[in-house]
Order: structure tokens, then C-alpha cells, then sequence
């Protein structure tokens, strides 16, 4: 479904934001795709990200499909705008086994202060491409002069 | 609530398996405390852990909640069992912002193929500590000889 | 944990709003404990609320633990305060067999906006008590001034 | 994506089971699509069915789609299996507020012993067609045998 911004420096707010999650380059992931309502971030396979069998562990997945979650939530906020992620459930379906990572979130429902996206993992591997998981979370907006109050400890 | 473990070597098979996840020594967690239904996995605050805004991203709190409660399902399993994370659902109370974060895994109901887990999950400063997000997940059992078909790809 | 009620009112008031649930007279729910962060709500097994095996559905435990946790919201929330479900996870432990079922809430963290509430949900019969659900779910507060707006199909 | 189903009776065992959820005639939902991988239940309004504002309970609409969800994982079984809900997350994004709500159900993976799906709920009104609630969620199959384990209080 097509969604409309009205943020106009939308792209490149989510794109600055991104770069400050310092946890992104500690795990090498990117942000691939920055769309109204839609994120795409990537993540290449390395060994250091892995769980006791050698595949990606689950919370890499879930760590690069929150942040896609947030910036898709983000791109349809109004300006001025900050984003929390209040919740998030993941389904595991197949081991994280591949060469590259994407997690493509989409918002399903944008509200005035709560927004629900989904989002689908699936591992690359050549041509090859599986869904390793999804997830379905609920974002919450809040002004962006409030954000002093939550750095003090408030949450909502 | 006390539980029953039926493998002996339980303890060690937890500290050997946890170990192996490569991601741990990745982000700087260690387990303290394996007993029969718990685990807890610590993280010391680190810089490169966080999101935009300094705290620890929710999906590092994510990766040590979720091999808390794997390991806490696996703590009760018979011996040869291996155990994959089926699905969590995490709420994010407060910002993880703090000196430390523990990742407490207790079993609600252990069956034979799938293993209930509640976590909570509390960022410790000083003396202070506070609850800052809650999973709720299921686990699943597998042969130990099965995780070879697991491995060329199989989940379930 | 003890928990504080700042709206002198809460007990009549949930009372009264649980009396409005016209689908509680038809499965036969009824309310019966109402303390600040806690609700329980009592369901008798009948017939005629079953799955194709003749235990309760697993929708109908959900329906009697989705409100327990809302009430249990809305009796820490300020006077004038009205109460939306945001979002609910359920684990099914155990078929719903039983003579009574009951859904226990408790408010995990009551927030401005959001609050977070657990909730279990037991099987009776005669002495003995089992666990069969437990429910993870975020409760959102409203004024009540803004309901008008959400009765026109609004909702955050 | 297109599914294969293995049961070649599976309509008619989906309706059978259906018919015997007494919930499904108590509330008045009637089955209105079986295909392979996917199923709608509809729910026509009733004040009966009510929370405190007039709309449909969201625990009635979790009733349909988790009924919903199962069926649909039980379509892609092979013959001889029996499904049960492992747990499901739902996400209520407006009142349940139409003259008629749909759940579609729609499997994302169906693996040997779990199937993942997902649904979404829709409401009616005249031509208009709303989104008010999402799910996804975890079903497992059991060998029909085994139900009578299952039957005498084992669920996994």
C-alpha cells in the first residue's frame, strides 16, 4: 500500500539517526532502503555475530528488524517527531544461515501516537533467498522536546 | 516455583553451549547464574551497544533475554536434547540506560517438545535497579541427533 | 509489588464498566477481585464455549484475560481516564480443561501513557489448579474527553 | 504464494471441526473460505458481544482469528494430524466497529511439527473495509493418535 510523508527531510533524518546507532556498525549492518512506511536494513554474515550452532542469533535478527521497524514508523511521523519502540514480537522459522541479512519492515497502521509495522527477515545466499523470520511490533511517537523529559528517565 | 533438572551435567553443557555463541563475547555478556528453570546473563554498559540515543539498543537486551530463556528451557530438558528459540515477544518498559543489564530467564512450563519462558530484564546503577523490558517466549526441543538434518536446513 | 490507585473511584468504576461488557453476561465471566494493579475475572466452563474438543477456546481464555488487564490499567490510571487494549500476547500451555477458569492480571509497569500488564489464567477443578495461559499486553490510557473522538473511528 | 495441500479431505475436515467449536455458534461466526494455506472466518456484529463502548470485544475477534490460524495451518498437514495453538500476538489497531468482521488467515511457513501464520482482521460497513487488528501467530500439529495423550491433560 502506497503512504504518504509528510516529513519532507525524511530520508535523510532516518539516514543520521541510523548513523548514530553505534550498535549497527559494531554488527556491520546498513541501511539499504528508506521509503514512506517502508526500511530496508542489511547485514552481512560474520562469525563473531553467531549462536552456539554458527548461525546469526536471533537477536542480531531482531536488533537490525527493530531499528527497520522504528525508521518505517519515522518516515510517516510529522516533523519534529521521535520514535520509541514500545514492543516487539519475533517468530523464528528457519536457523539464520546465509550469506546476507535483510530486514524489510513495512507500517501497517500509522496512528497519531502508536504505529504497527511488520517485517520479514530473510537470509540471501547466491540467488537463494528464505524467510528466516517476522515480526510484528507497535512504535510510539513522541514530540521530539519531550525526548529531554524521557532522557531522564520517563519512557511515555 | 523449584524445578527438577534430569541431565547431570547441565551446568556445564550451558556454560560450554553459551561459550560457542560467538555474539556474547561480541557485545560483552556473560552468564551468572545457571540452576535448574534460571539463567541469568549479564552486559556491562558499552558505547557501542546503543541506538540514537546512547542507550543500549533494544535488540542487544533482545540477545541476551533470549539465550536467558533458551538456556533456562535447556536447563530442564533430558539429556541429548538441543534447543532453538521458537518466537519472543519483548515489551520495552524504560530506555535501557544504566551501568549494567541482567537478563533473568525463569521456565513457566516445560514440556516435551516446547518450553515456556518468561524474562525480565533490569538495568542496574549504583544500587539502583529497574525493570526496563519483559519477554515472553517459546522454546522447542530437538534431538541432539536431529540437529544434523537441522542443519542442512531444517527447523521443525 | 503494592501498588497505588490515585482515582478514589477505581472499584465502582471497573465494576461498572465490566457490567457494560455485554459479551462477559454471554460467556458468563464475572469479576471478582478489583485491588489497585490487580484483577481477577472468573469464568465457569459451559458447553457451548468450547473448541472442536470441548475445552474452553483458547479466544474465550483470551477474552476474560484481555479485560483483566485493561481493568487492572485502569485502576492505576488518574480519574478521567479511559482504557484501550494496544496489543496482547498469549502462550497456551495446557488445553482449557477445567470446571472454573480464572484470569489473574497484574500491572507490570503503569506508565503516562502506556502501561504493561502479565496476566495467568488457571484451570480449576475441585482442589486442583493448573496453569493453562499466560498473557504479555500493553494497555493505552485516554482522557476520557478524547473517547468521543476514538468513538468516531479514531483510535491513538 | 500458492500452497500445497497433502490431505486431500482437508475441506471437509476443516468444516467438520469447525462445526463442532460450539463457541463458533454461540457467538454466530460461520467459515467462509478453505483453501490450502488460507481460511476466513466472519463474524456478523452482535451487541452481545460488546466491551464497554459498544464494539466487538477484541477477544472475540482474537476467537475468530485464531481459529482462523489453526485451520489454515491444518490445511497444509498431512492426514491424521490435530492441530493446537502454541500462542498468538495480536495487535488492535481500531475499535471493532462494522456491521461484519472478517478474519483471513494465512499460513507463512509450515514446517513438520510448527506452522507460523499470520492474519488480519478486517470490519465491514457497507462498502467500506478497515483493518482493525492483526495476529501472527505459532500452531503445532500432533499425530491424531496422540490426542489421546493430549486428551488427558499433556499438550506437548
Amino acid at each position: 500500500m502506497a503512504q504518504h510523508a509528510t516529513n519532507p527531510n525524511f530520508v535523510q533524518e532516518v539516514r543520521d539517526s541510523f548513523a548514530q546507532q553505534t550498535v549497527m556498525a559494531l554488527i556491520g549492518a546498513e541501511i539499504t532502503r528508506v521509503e514512506p512506511g517502508v526500511i530496508e536494513i542489511t547485514l552481512p554474515y560474520r562469525a563473531d555475530l553467531a549462536q552456539q550452532h554458527g548461525y546469526v542469533h536471533a537477536g542480531i535478527i531482531t536488533t537490525i528488524a527493530d531499528s527497520a521497524c522504528g525508521y518505517a514508523a519515522y518516515t510517516l511521523m510529522p516533523v519534529g517527531s521521535d520514535v520509541l519502540a514500545v514492543e516487539f514480537k519475533v517468530n523464528l522459522m528457519r536457523p539464520a544461515k546465509g550469506e546476507t541479512f535483510v530486514a524489510r519492515a513495512e507500517v501497517i497502521k500509522s496512528g497519531r501516537t502508536l504505529t504497527v509495522v511488520r517485517a520479514d527477515m530473510h537470509a540471501l545466499t547466491g540467488e537463494q533467498r528464505e524467510l528466516v523470520a517476522i515480526m510484528q511490533a507497535t512504535m510510539m511517537r513522541l514530540q521530539r522536546s519531550s525526548t529531554i523529559m524521557e532522557s531522564s528517565g520517563r519512557r511515555d
